[in-house]
């Protein structure tokens, strides 16, 4: 590729990610070092702030290495450039995992939140295998604004969650699981089947997505507060 | 069945719709129309309000030749028993259909905002094979507090949507579609994998289910202001 | 079909299920009102005792009527033929439904174990979407031999009673739901999906292989006391 | 990852697994080597009893190294850290194999029923396609309490051996073949339409699983005889 | 349709049939019930043979009463118009059926091979729950020029025969069964996932294909005696 | 492989290329570097030009070296040696791309018709979430004889420019999106269940079969000036 | 649904087909009796021309005796009615359909490519299991400006007949076949992974959908010739 | 694993396939190297030949470096150990290869029959988009005994030849393809749906199956000439 086509490709990813508000966001699976480098420093030039998601070990450390500035997190596989305050958002999120290896899409989510001022709550290894720990923090994850709940294998977690709380439930599915899991399309359809009292559901191992999703929901909620 | 068993069955049925605030609720795919009689006299002798979605025509007839006062709509297949004045709120919904054989699923969820105390403004036929039409409306969906958005073949209306909006957007697959829509599948997949940006999915045809979603966030709006 | 091949498929189709210890059954779906008529009569002069499996209620009309004898019951669409007194074991069998429309599938398991002597104990509508049912009634289930726990859409009940007794628990999928349940596949995977602790599972809607396994299993326990 | 956060994970990671009777297991796959060796570290520790699962011969040469006491078997592909002496239960249980690439399987399933006190008898390359072998050896597998019958490809071993004993048969498909294996969803499929006369089955591969529905039907005999 | 599209299409269909030696046949699945008939006709009245397959009862009922010779058997669906006397040849085939609602299938193909001048033998209801019933035949089996093994559910027969008997196999997979049968594809995945030692598979349900398959066989053998 | 063998097989393989006009083309994927080598040696020995696709930029290095007049693109993972002019066609041709991710198929197409004498117009990052993208060069688009459409994820673009210009549009499904993209299944279904005004589609990530389709367009046209 | 609401829905749905020039077009499928009678009499009243697909025989009848001047299809569903001179185009287009059942959807296209304007040769029943018919016609096929290939079963048709020609060929897949051809997929399948060689495809039975593909490549030859 | 249990598989392994006349026959894919020589040797010692299939050149470069004597073939991805002299068979046999792509399966087909005693001919690169290739050697296909036809891709190489020939045709659908080829699933499934004259298939890319079928064919008709 010759090099103008890239700087080309550079200025137009991050351009398209700056769309209805959720701005300043590079997906970086399938893309090569070089092009994320280029994508990174031209932000940093501009003293902007970047959120960075799917973003393996190996690339995060070359990285920081090359912006020492730069924040990598290996657990959500996501990357932050902070260069300008971030915003402060007074809502209220609870995410929930069903399992310990539910744990990184929970995470993604939980970091894309924050990147956009909202600082939520985790409730993980919460599974409907052990009831009682869920049943332990109902009460609290009750009082949230939104909740995000993370399952792999069967998924039931966001119906269990749903039956108990009345806020917005946004169900994630993960590609946790042996056999017939599906590569998390059993959870996914799992979550969709059983959805009729208004949990809603985003692709499968989304945090970003679902964070997202609750982003909106917000929004919405502070826009009408003017 | 002995009657007993029957009438414990009717009971438990309508208690069990009752969970979340998405009470009096009945989905009649599959129930007897002995079944649903009962139902539906057993809340009319209590003086309540009663909902019923998945409602064939024929099942339809019979429910208002026995119940003069219960109102069936045959294009949402739903109906409505109202003994008591509806609740009001003031959120604004916005519900678009991309083709006219989505209407019957937007009408689904439309007639269950209202049931709830919303009422939802309707675009139809406004899907993206046509977008002058969709652009030409695009300003007033922008104003609404939430999206519903219906689309069956490839599913691609709430994409757009989700990329021209700032509120909340839940998508809506339909069985609408032939030869490769896989029942609705396609849609469901195509809404999915483009939902990076905050737009969450119901289950194919669920237009009950949508509402409820949109309820939830306008409830969890209601519930911060006091 | 001359008439000497009917009679000798008859006979063959009774004998086919005589083996292992599960006689006397006949799967009618699938099989002519003739056919079926023949094995009756020919159980019916031989004075023994005969149980039916998926018997539609138009099918079930007429063997009653030819043969009075004959019990036949339109929830779990199976029919007895009782000339020999049956057996009785102390084995107590729990039978656990999701929601109300598991029913028939449940009740296909309780009329199967009762043929072999194995009076079982209902908890149907204890679905997880409504955990205070299913918690309410946790102690009485602990105390039963076996448990079958029979489950539609996103078949999640057998994973949580599977995490709170310690007796084996066979999951029973059914074809309940809409859209992504997939003919009962999703409920099939979520439970197969989940069932490392040791939660087996029989095919969808199939509530008389679940009987059948959990009377193997009383089998053994009574073929080791002596 | 912040190291207490990994550590509070660990903890709840044997913590979860303690549940119904089946404690003190660990499932390697997918856990990073430094958060499993904290785990056996933490059990060694305590003085307790660990078995795990799904380990590579990799990940098993580590904790040999790191804990010689650590018994690691690169066939089932389990190790046990044995501290306390075993429990002895008196049942017996019969594990079939169709062909040496389902051995594997057959032998997780082996290794748990040991760990939790259950010496198994092996019957391995009894498949189908040699039924002279599988016959020569029935009367042995008749006189067993509980029947573990592993097989990959068509998947058929459960069902003819279903047919020739009374006790429990517990089938687990495995994910070798080629072509229309589908990776063992071939087999699961065929043990599953064939299961009418109590043959239930458990995930593929999921020898663990296997063992640990034996193990509760053990435990249902033990605890009535009192 | 005008009149001289549908008489050449009626002698095309026909036409179309007579390649290959696999002449005079009919597949009336689809076909209109006047098309048929301008076929059987056409072909009385020139005195041909006429072989026809998946024609229903009512179907058959109608041209057995517009033309009396004309010979329908309502267990294969089949039908035959003979007037010049069939071929008769000396191979010998053996036909097997797994269940009583394989016998169908397996009918079609005996009375098409039939047609071709081959008396089959049949084998029914000797499905692999039953070992003892297949075992008994075996050696008669054995002594055949060619096998057709009919089997729905999990479709083990043909694998187990094919480890039997060294002469060609043919399997024949048929939609019996119920929830994970998947309409006959588990029954296909198995046969061809075993096949290794030289079974070849036809079509779900395909009697006819497998008899034509045979045919091939009988007719290399004959062809090459001169 | 003997060497007069593979000798054999690099002739066929270039001459069964050479059909349909579209000669000279080879695809690389799979073939091993000396087949490759010898492919291209024989064609620059006739001083012939070659085509190259599916060509992994490890590959390409060896080929570059080997034969430094071959020309070698990493976007497209094509390669060209030309050792006579190129035909030149009037044809205008443009080529849409959604997203980033979908160049490199965009670029397959693009190569491909180059080859064959027609420069593409291209038109990337114009995706469907970013309409105004897309709206701001839709008359350009307009203009060119035929557009061909290359979309992943939900593959909606070419929906939406199908519903814009009246030229041939042909539709490219790519593997690129995650979870319930399905490898590209989910944009290839939703392409072809909106089809139904002409818009037609190749295979998934198959740039080149769009390319070779536009050029018997192409080529309909140059014939009939004539 | 309401009057009002209804006259809306009709005339947008005719609005909704007047884009890209394919206008004047309804898909009756689906649409209620009373629904199509409006939009017919709609344009009648106007004095145009309506062309409709998918409509059944019953539905045809009521329409035709409702409005004399309309003329109904049974073999390809369509209706036209015509009111102005259809007009007159001089590209000359081959219609192919492999078996005698895939001719209803080749007449689909041929009857949609006749409304626009353009007559269609027919080459019916020359599938490749006869290649002899194939053969004697490929000569003539070769002459025509776009070829529309249909086939079921394996779908091979338009590979064969794309090696053949160099002009355009557009493949439509039916559902025509049983067994493993499942629904259509299979043809559909098999032309696309071997369309390498610009053969492209369109929707399962969607002959209408051919045509107007065709329909785009005549338009742009057109346009060019100004 | 201990060593004798290793000792005992490897004997077992090798009994297991003597049965059924296909004897001394090794699959070594999914073996150990160790598995596999010890495997050899024993066969070694014992002067007997052996066969070996799906063996990577890594594995046969091993393996030819520890017995010298051994014959492997890359291509096939074969071996041959021959100590004793191969039968031989008068039977003709023709495999045919759609593309160079099949070859490998092609070769394991005739490598295979050639350890049998048969010596195939050859008839590679007769895909049907080139059908001259096809049509020039039709007439020497014609004469043989049998025919095998590989093929990837759309997989319509059998349903063509199964037209030009009465002899026995058995389908090998390959793994050949790209995006929905499905691994070779569309090519099965288009081979199968077309097999109504008699084609019958096995398993995809099962070159060794489908000697074997050929081999129990021409077994038949030599036991028979006796």
């Amino acid at each position: 590729m010759d090099n103008s086509l890239l700087t080309n490709i550079a200025n137009l990813d991050v351009g398209r990610l700056t769309r209805n508000g959720f701005h300043e966001v590079v997906f970086a699976e399938g893309k090569e070092i070089d092009h994320l480098l280029r994508i990174c420093r031209s932000v940093l030039d501009q003293g902007r702030n970047l959120f960075g998601t799917r973003t393996t070990p190996d690339v995060g450390k070359v990285l920081v290495e090359s912006i020492p500035k730069l924040d990598y997190d290996p657990v959500s596989r996501t990357f932050q450039l902070i260069q300008q305050p971030l915003p402060l958002r007074s809502a209220t999120l609870a995410i929930l995992a069903a399992g310990t290896a539910d744990i990184p899409v929970a995470e993604e989510a939980r970091r894309t939140a924050q990147f956009y001022g909202v600082e939520a709550k985790r409730f993980y290894d919460v599974g409907i295998a052990g009831l009682h720990r869920l049943l332990s923090v109902i009460d609290e994850v009750r009082m949230s604004d939104c909740v995000i709940a993370v399952a792999g294998m069967e998924g039931a977690l966001p119906s269990v969650v749903g039956g108990l709380v009345k806020t917005p439930v946004i169900a994630v599915p993960t590609s946790v699981g042996y056999g017939t899991n599906m590569s998390g399309q059993t959870a996914l359809f799992a979550m969709l089947t059983r959805c009729a009292e208004g949990v809603s559901v985003v692709n499968i191992d989304n945090g970003f997505g679902a964070a997202c999703a609750a982003l909106r929901i917000f929004s919405a909620k502070t826009s009408k507060k003017v």
